[in-house]
């Protein structure tokens, strides 16, 4: 069968024939792979974790749709399910794991599929178990892709609400009206957050160092989201924020955003640093950390409930805002088009939001 | 204007003609009214807390979908916005309706529009204060009149969640999966609770002491919700239950769950008594609940962020379960149609789900 | 070396040389053991769940301080270390247990040293494991056996103010200055539980169906607490009540607290059923339930974070109630004593508190 | 009556005759009152927020131990009662002022006694709230004054704990046994922090730039608490940390734990920046806040369910760490001798730890 495969050591990316389904349970045949970031790291040798599950090739890919073809044991599923395998796995060793939580585990000893110690979802055919699998619900099978990057951010939204329980946050009308969410950065990220924050009752802004594009106007326009251009800082933002969110990895904003934000707010830091360009960590910044007792988290990965709520939130707004939601798959490669699917591997494309490999 | 009244003196429930449209900075238009057990035990002049809020007879309603015609003063709304009025209103006194929580009110000095103390929205047209209106997404108008009562089992669910942490109650794979949830009675209330809980990724039997009818079975089909006859009792329930969440108020039912139920689990009482049967308090049943630490909860009435949660859900149902959501509302008569009203106020009818008032 | 066992076969209770130590990597001389209502009951060969670890007699005792002897493995304990072993031990299997909170089993299979599959700690010697076992700070060896006990109610008031965070009830000054609770029964159980929330900044009413005592008459003057005699029923207790918190097992007077306590109020039901006198759960009991939003949950078995609690308050209340703390323990036998012993374990002293065996 | 007043204008500390004893239902005796570094910065006019209440100077003191004199309204205390005030004050705007909870003020408006906007206990007597008035508990009046510092750690470990339920942070056995605290600075913060974590069940290691002296000496071998020398920095600290609770200011310090504390651990951060000394955030540190998600937050402010807890523990340590207690005031001066108390106001004593004003 089919997979797409990273060498290493050879530098090779590859779309060939391989044996390698892996174990489990339940068979799998993959309809749909999302492309991320990080899979373009992998693929142009940047990313500094990869890691084969045996051998010297890894198999690619933690976004996939997929369709049951068979279960071992009859039980939570059954054949033709359409489900999303979670891609990040437990070392086995530390009580967060065992508690089905290894986006905190402890030890750092996990492994992720298409990354670092596991074959991932590039392939036309993979085992896995059940206890791994999320099953999707019928009418959202074209979007539900969009799941696996959710999910990171219903874990990080969770996150967030959690910490600001140290105080009451919630507004006069017991709601979160009043509180504004700041969002930097509008790629699938960004956008994804702002959507979600948004349908939660914040009042939220997307941000970006640019003049709006068309696509975000649309955006704008159907969701009642804010844009801010902060090509000129973040001071002329109207009312100050009580989160920022950070995708951009861009530390000068970051720096900014501490300084600007107001008391008891929160700093959520998502985007892995994307330049070498550095700030201070001064005086002036330690006392606004202190007096503003302002919080700042660092946070990655969403785990099966994250996949289950992030499905939810899908399903409303496929309701409520499908223009959005049209919008936000930019391109379908077909995996017979090997150039094509390598080169959306490996490029980011222009005005993309994400792509899809689409397996026959 | 046109209104819905109820003269408890006078036994009298009229559609005529008034002039209170009540106080606010948001002038509405209702769209749709929702019928509900209260407003019919209001209208046969059998519900004991009624109360009007000025003269001798109280404009019926707590269930609208209305328009926003103008706002006094700029801000979260404006002309044409879709919105829900809220219906219980806080004391002003303690410390929960001043955070925006009268559900949860220590002095019962609350008031409920179209039940006690205030008129309803069972008129042409009223005022509301910005803080009592939730706003309703697009594209989920035809159903969103389920978002009150669906708001008072966001409530509901919220309680039990918070209650159940003093436990480890998530499963192995950290979510719901193992969680048995079993709801008693299908009517509005059975059938939006156990959607509701589904979502959320408990295993659901909703249950009546009758065989399975025609719209359940439908509900089954789409949403994987399983369907109990309790005629025999709860005791050949595979697998036994860690929520018992009871719309019934029948007490022998209740007690029987009290000793079924597994431990550590929540026995939620929603459901007001409907019939004088009672049953034995007795050494068993204090056995029971302390040697599995069994926790039983009274609930009622859901506030502005359930209002918004249930919008939230209403929307993800369109998307996942049209066909249930379909069969829902089951009836709708126009205004114009007094008498037809008048009989869907006063009777249920067979069948029925849930009947909805349709203003122009 | 010498022990208390139990034949339930043969109804034997006996104090006589026995050669069990247990197993574990530390070895343990015991200092003091303390006499509890469940100790007596299978002393009496009333208690239906007794079970022996092996052969026909079990250890009994589940209340114990104890010096370290020797330990295997160096680490959290050494030599001379005062510490106390809890009592509960996991099923091995759920969630709970492998979290360290037995308490909270699911699967009911856990044992109970010295009641259920366990021996206990009326033995000279007897191993454990470290996990098991908390070290007793300096300074409180004299009142640490109380540590047990109140370990259970420490455990009892997080489950208690878990359950009410479903609302705000914190007072006006952040703190429960507001909230009243009365304690129903003033054995040991109900004078420490009245202690512990006293500490926590409650207040808190102690009950009786008598007048009061002499030590209790002490108790209430060092300690602020106040006392209800409550022959005459509930209803003439100023300013309601928010927990109710049960020592008695007797349900008339639990009845009567659901139908008296406040709005958002808690019923905690510790005590097990006292006798088969019964009441009627009726239209009125559920209707208050549901109307007041009233939670009622079952208690028992608190562990090691609550032993480390335990010893805390008990070293608080050291320092500033030191009259209450020297009546609490009322009298002290001596193991050589055997008849003595024997006695005291078999039946309740008048104006009795709590009764400790004392090893050499 | 004599009260110590600033007058930053003029550059003036005096002990002098003044007619001011604010307002209140509750007139106090001050007995005794703690000196901090933040009175030294006001006495030195360093402090940048200084503000009398009216007129031109200030009354200075925050921490104080009083007597009752007289209630006009009968309730909460009587006559002779031992209290302490405390010393933030809400802004009466925002929802957590109204809720008691000035400690996370959201408008910066609240007001602190003998800092800004209010007059502060350093006066024979003065008037206040009910409301403000924690009652200390008999027998713990020689240490209470630690109280009012001891509350901003309360605090700041109830935040800590709050903000690491975002994952299971607890052991295997269900305590903090297994996580490590490092706290940086021996100064009276840092020592009450390390007694608060190690009596929570941590392992805590206090932590000084210098080898140890005498009187930590001592506290070590009582308490059982650790302590490294970072003069060479954190990397030879064996087993990393999961708390590092800063109150030191000293940002290079800051910058290394964040480099070297464990996936999932907390910075603490108390201490305002007490040298201009700076550091980068860089892309590293970046990094390694997200991959290790660590949370960093400031802390500040304990207020009354805080002091409660803080006479609690104090009662708890005067038990069982009796030398160690005996340690923390170092030294006492009579208000009489003026001179010595305004050069105790001034200047840090020599191996100081807290100082007090003694009131006849």
């Amino acid at each position: 069968m089919l997979a797409v495969t990273v060498n290493v050591k050879d530098r090779l990316l590859e779309i060939r024939d391989v044996d390698r389904k892996g174990k489990g349970n339940v068979l799998l045949k993959t309809l749909r792979n999302g492309i991320c970031g990080t899979d373009r790291e992998i693929a142009n040798f940047k990313f500094k974790y990869t890691q084969p599950e045996e051998g010297e090739y890894l198999i690619l890919g933690h976004e996939a749709l997929a369709k049951v073809i068979s279960v071992k044991d009859e039980g939570l599923f059954k054949e033709n399910d359409i489900v999303m395998p979670i891609n990040r796995r437990g070392c086995g060793k530390c009580l967060n794991c065992i508690l089905g939580r290894p986006d905190f585990c402890d030890t750092g000893l996990f492994r992720e599929t298409g990354i670092r110690g596991l074959d991932g979802f590039m392939r036309e055919f993979f085992y896995d178990d059940a206890e791994y699998l999320v099953k999707v619900f019928p009418g959202i099978e074209d979007i539900a892709i969009l799941a696996q990057p959710l999910s990171d951010l219903e874990k990080s939204v969770e996150v967030i609400l959690k910490i600001q329980e140290r105080l009451n946050w919630r507004c006069w009308d017991s709601t979160y009206s009043c509180r504004k969410a700041l969002i930097g950065g509008t790629g699938p990220i960004g956008i994804l957050t702002s959507l979600l924050l948004k349908t939660m009752g914040f009042d939220v802004t997307m941000m970006n160092k640019r003049e709006i594009n068309e696509v975000e106007e649309e955006i704008v326009k159907e969701t009642g989201i804010n844009y801010y251009d902060n090509t000129k800082g973040l001071g002329s933002l109207e009312g100050g924020f009580d989160i920022y969110f950070d995708t951009t990895g861009y530390i000068p904003l970051i720096l900014d955003a501490i300084r600007l934000s107001k008391r008891n707010s929160i700093i959520a830091l998502f985007g892995f640093p994307s330049t070498d360009i550095k700030g201070d960590f001064n005086s002036d910044l330690l006392f606004n950390i202190i007096d503003k007792q302002i919080a700042i988290v660092g946070l990655e990965n969403g785990q099966k409930p994250h996949f289950e709520r992030a499905l939810v939130h899908l399903a409303t707004w496929k309701s409520i805002w499908p223009k959005t939601m049209a919008k936000l798959i930019t391109r379908k490669v077909k995996i017979e088009d090997f150039e094509e699917v390598k080169k959306a591997i490996k490029e980011k494309g222009k005005d993309e939001i994400k792509v899809t490999i689409e397996w026959g």
